[in-house]
């Protein structure tokens, strides 16, 4: 296997959201759901990454520039597309490759700023080959949403996940572990990191 | 308001769960839940505490010294008591007062080595209550299981949650967090301490 990792990043809550209550195309986090992103909206690689100035630096900052700064690839679900395709804008945050799982056709979609949208109609592992191919020694960001994270785990394709970890409890949302096999799954934790108000927990795959 | 702090201390799976699946009288734990228990059966307070010699010191250990020293008075629900009574046997771990919460007027039950089960059926307030006042300058620990501690958390009656986090994903079993009311609650993070294997964090309920 040549290439780098494959990784998630997401955030969630203490009791396993990573939506409020519910999420919509209009309403793409569900209600109240920004709370759970507090921490990452202020940060300066986060604005950078969005086109705004400034912002906050520290160890929260430096996981976020470390995130982007190893993501050659982002695969994504269809209907995290479609809620973020209207925010996004012409200008997306990837600024690079992204791959999207889907069972419609469609041609690629260029943006500004290095953002193209390819969509895979051939299943998580052909995606996978498809994003290892063009992020060459880069890492794969399996950006989400929950069930496409879900499903490279349960298939044994993900290598590590980074849980920003909130201490808040929503009661209600997008739950990222849900619905899994009753087989655990065991994971390592490899690193922990303590920023004002989450915890980034870096967790290895057990194979 | 006298005495010491309304607390929770439990194990919970990265996917929420604090047993495995298909919990019974049999299998309290739920299938497999074992493994969620794995870091501290082998703790020498651990084992003091349940009457055997030996086990390993450390940061862990320490861990669980100090929850049975600051704790005067446990507090459970019916369905723990039921599912503990057995394994417990003669002599239960507890070695001071534990109040039932039942629906149920039953006699106190004596037990060797200090345990003292009184069952109390007007309210969990009431038995709160009561246990502060059994305490003193102790702490009160609201056992279990997961529905006692979310009565005692969505009526602000608890004051810290000692969560030991354990990087596995089980996949099914009883949640910690579920059926909370669509209130967001924020708690805060007052330490993390890493053990092998597990994670503590200590939170404060943000009142």
């Amino acid at each position: 296997m040549t290439g780098g990792r494959v990784f998630a990043d997401i955030t969630m809550s203490l009791d396993g959201f990573i939506t409020g209550p519910n999420d919509s195309v209009e309403l793409p986090i569900g209600e109240g759901g920004d709370r759970l992103h507090q921490w990452i909206y202020d940060q300066a690689s986060w604005r950078e990454r969005h086109g705004q100035e400034g912002g906050l630096t520290g160890s929260d900052d430096d996981l976020i520039g470390e995130a982007f700064a190893r993501t050659g690839v982002y695969v994504m679900g269809r209907r995290m597309f479609a809620h973020g395709e209207g925010p996004w804008g012409e200008n997306p945050p990837f600024h690079g490759p992204v791959f999207v799982l889907t069972h419609q056709v469609r041609e690629p979609l260029v943006k500004e700023g290095g953002t193209t949208f390819t969509f895979v109609t051939d299943g998580i592992e052909r995606a996978l080959e498809r994003a290892r191919a063009a992020a060459g020694d880069k890492d794969v960001s399996i950006a989400g949403g929950a069930n496409v994270i879900r499903q490279y785990l349960e298939a044994g394709l993900l290598d590590e996940i980074e849980i920003h970890l909130v201490p808040v409890l929503v009661g209600d949302g997008v739950r990222l572990f849900e619905r899994l096999g009753t087989e655990p799954i065991e994971l390592e934790i490899t690193r922990v990191i303590e920023g004002p108000g989450v915890i980034h927990l870096r967790l290895r795959t057990v194979k």
